[in-house]
C-alpha cells in the first residue's frame, strides 16, 4: 500500500473536520426548530432502498444513482433523494396515521456526477406536507422555506414560483409537437433565453401563440403578472393553475411572506414528479438555488396510497456556504493538572463544566511541556491552587 | 410491479416514523451535552470509503461489507464503523491539528448479517480520544461513557473493564500453542465457561498455570482483584498491564465512576484492533452491550501518524430501547380557520410559535369535516373570534 492512498477517501465524498460539522449541525438546528413550530415531525429513512421500489419512482435519473445488489440478488440503490422514500413511508408503516401529514427529514443524498470532482453525498434538510390540496398548503411550505433561510441568517434571497402544469399547457396549446415542446423547456431550463427565442421564432404559430411565448421568460413579478395570461384562460388547464396560483399568492400576503416572492411562469421543474407549483430559492445575488420544492400529486399513489403532496429540500451544503451564522459556541478551557492534584482537578472541571463551559482535562506531569490544547483558555494547576 | 413490492425495503433497514425518530434524536442531544462538555468536537465522516483503505483497516471481517464497484473499477464500501474512517482523518484533512484530539461523532454503520431478519444499518454515537496514552485517558473515556448512559436515564448500568494484552499474556504465558490460546478466547469470548473450563482440564500446563486459568473467568469485581495477580509479576507485560489498570482505577475513582466498573480480566476484546484496556456497558439485567470501547495504540501508524488512542461507541439503538427517557415535546396545536379569517389565523399561529408551541394550520372551509391532525389541542376559529 502507498502512503498516499492510506490517506484518499473516495471520489466525490468529504470529510467535515468540527468547525464544518459545527456550522452544518447549527443550521440543521435552526432549521429544525422552524419546522417543529410548524408542526413538521421528524423522520428517517434507509441509506438503501430497492431500486425497483424507490429507485424507479424517484425522480432522479437511473444512471446517477450508486447501486449494488445484496445477498438476495435484488438491486439496492443509495437513496439518491428523500421524496420518494418517505412516500413509500408514508404508504407502509405509517398507512394508518390519517393525512394531512407533516414530516421533515436531514439526511444525506447519493448522485454520481458527469464531472467527477463534484460532490456525490450532499446534505438535505426539508419537508414534505402529505395529504392538502390547497392553495395554503403550497403557500405554507413556500413561507416556510422563507422562515427557514432567514433562520440561517440569508440576508436577501428571493423564491421564484412557478407552475409547471401551467407552463406545459400555455406551450401544447400554441406548440403541437411534444418534441418542439421538450426543447423549448430544455432551453428555459438552462436558461438559454436567446436560444429559446431562436426556436420560438421558427415554429409554426399563431401570431398571438408567437407573441405569447416571446413574453413567456419576461412574467416575471407579482400577482399582477397572471393577468397577462387573461386571454389564455379560456384553456381549463390553464384556467385552474392561474387560479390556484392566484389564492397561492393571497395565502402567501397572509403569511407576510410575498415580498420574498417572484412569480416565474417559465420556471421549468427540476425534477420530474412535480405537477404544479414549484419554487426555487436563491441567496441574491447567486443563481445556484439553496432550496427547491413544489407540489407532487402523482407520486403516492405509485406506493398505493394516492394523495396530493407538498414539499421542499434545502440544500445543506450551499447553505452552509452562503449563511454567516456562528455559533456562540461554549468556552472551551483546557485545564492542565498535576496527578498529585487529579481529584481536586477533576471536581472543578465539573463545576466548570455545570456553569456551561467544555473542559478538558490534560495530566501535565509526564507530559511534553509543549502539548498544546485547541481551547479559548489554558489553566495551569498547581500544587495547593484551587484552579480558579 | 405487485403491490406488496412496492412498500418493501431492503432486509435489514428499517424506518423511523416521527416517534422513533424523536426518541434518538433525544438520546443523541443528551450525549452529546456530555460530549462537548467534556471537550469533544464532533466530524462527519462520508458513508463510502475505499475498501483497500479503511474498509482494511476496519475490524469488520470483510464478508460482512457492503461493497460496490466505483466508475473507476476501485471496490467501496458501507462505512462499517467509524474508528477507522475518524483515524484516516486524523491523518489526512486533521493532520497538521496537534495531538491530543478530542472526536465525536453520531453516524449510522452497515454490517451485513447471518441471520437476515437482523438489522444491518444502525447507529452509533461514539466518542475518539486520539494521543493520549495516560490510564487518565482510558478513565476519562469510561467516566464519559457513564456519564452518557447517565444522561439517558439508564438506572442501573455496569461497565465491565478488562485488558486486552493482559489477558493475551496471562493466556500465552500458560499455554504454549497459539490455536490453544484462540480457543481459549474464543470460549472467554462466548461467556462459554463450562467449555473453557473443560478445555483448561485437558491442557499441558503447571498446576499453579491451570489454577491461575481456572479462576480467570472468577477474576471479576474491583481494583484489589488485580492482587490475584502478583505471582504473574515477574513478566514485564502482566506488570505492565497490571499498573496500567490500578492508575486507572484509582483515576475512576477520583472522576467518580468506579462504582458503575468491574474489573473482568477475561473480558475478551469484540473488535481485533483492542490493544489494551477493553470495556463493555451493560443495563442490568441485561447481557446486550449498550457500550463498548477501548485502547487502539496501532491503529493510526496504519494511516501514517502513529499515535495512541481510546474511544467507545454507544449502540444507539439498543439505547432506544433501554432507555426510559421522554421529550417534554411541544405542545402541538391545530390551528382549523375558515378561508375568510385566514390572516387573524396565520398571525395568531405565529403568536403561538413564539409562545414555545408547535401550531398546525388547516383551512376547514371545503374540508371533509373528519380531517384528522397529530395535535394535543385542536381550535376551531369560528368567524369574528379571536382564536383565544
Amino acid at each position: 500500500m502507498g502512503k498516499l492512498r492510506q490517506f484518499e477517501k473516495p471520489t466525490g465524498f468529504r470529510d467535515f473536520p468540527p468547525p464544518t460539522a459545527a456550522k452544518k449541525r447549527l443550521l440543521e438546528r435552526r432549521v429544525q426548530t422552524c419546522f417543529q413550530q410548524w408542526g413538521y415531525r421528524e423522520v428517517l429513512t434507509p441509506t438503501l432502498e430497492y431500486f425497483d421500489t424507490v429507485g424507479a419512482a424517484s425522480a432522479i435519473p437511473e444512471y446517477k444513482m450508486f447501486k449494488l445488489i445484496d445477498r438476495e440478488g435484488k438491486t439496492l440503490v443509495l437513496r439518491p433523494d428523500l421524496t420518494a422514500p418517505i412516500a413509500r413511508m408514508v404508504s407502509s408503516v405509517m398507512k394508518d396515521e390519517p393525512l394531512p401529514l407533516r414530516l421533515f427529514y436531514h439526511a444525506s443524498v447519493f448522485r454520481a456526477q458527469d464531472d467527477s470532482a463534484r460532490t456525490v453525498e450532499f446534505f438535505q434538510s426539508g419537508v414534505e406536507l402529505v395529504g392538502d390540496p390547497s392553495p395554503e398548503a403550497d403557500a405554507e411550505v413556500i413561507a416556510l422555506a422563507a422562515e427557514a433561510l432567514s433562520a440561517c441568517e440569508i440576508s436577501s434571497f428571493q423564491l421564484a414560483v412557478g407552475h409547471v402544469e401551467l407552463l406545459d399547457a400555455l406551450l401544447q396549446e400554441q406548440v403541437e409537437d411534444p418534441g418542439q415542446v421538450e426543447r423549448l423547456k430544455e432551453r428555459l431550463g438552462a436558461r438559454d433565453v436567446v436560444g429559446y427565442k431562436e426556436q420560438v421564432a421558427q415554429l409554426d404559430v399563431s401570431p398571438e401563440g408567437r407573441n405569447l411565448l416571446l413574453r413567456l421568460p419576461h412574467l416575471s413579478g407579482g400577482k399582477d403578472r397572471l393577468e397577462f395570461l387573461r386571454p389564455q384562460m379560456r384553456s381549463r388547464r390553464v384556467e385552474n393553475a392561474v387560479r390556484h396560483l392566484r389564492e397561492m399568492w393571497e395565502a402567501l400576503e397572509d403569511f407576510g411572506a410575498s415580498r420574498h416572492v417572484v412569480l416565474d411562469l417559465s420556471l421549468v421543474g427540476s425534477l420530474h414528479y412535480y405537477t404544479g407549483v414549484y419554487f426555487e430559492g436563491y441567496a441574491l445575488p447567486s443563481s445556484f438555488p439553496l432550496v427547491s420544492g413544489g407540489r407532487y400529486d402523482r407520486l403516492l399513489e405509485r406506493f398505493g396510497r394516492p394523495a396530493p403532496a407538498t414539499g421542499f429540500a434545502l440544500k445543506t451544503d450551499r447553505l452552509m456556504e452562503a449563511s454567516p451564522a456562528a455559533d456562540r459556541e461554549m468556552e472551551r478551557v483546557a485545564l492542565f493538572y498535576p496527578r498529585s492534584a487529579r481529584r481536586e482537578a477533576i471536581r472543578r472541571a465539573q463545576e466548570l463544566r455545570r456553569e456551561g463551559k467544555a473542559v478538558i482535562l490534560h495530566v501535565a506531569d509526564d507530559k511534553d511541556p509543549k502539548t498544546e490544547i485547541d481551547a479559548d483558555r489554558v489553566v495551569r494547576w498547581e500544587e495547593g491552587e484551587d484552579g480558579r
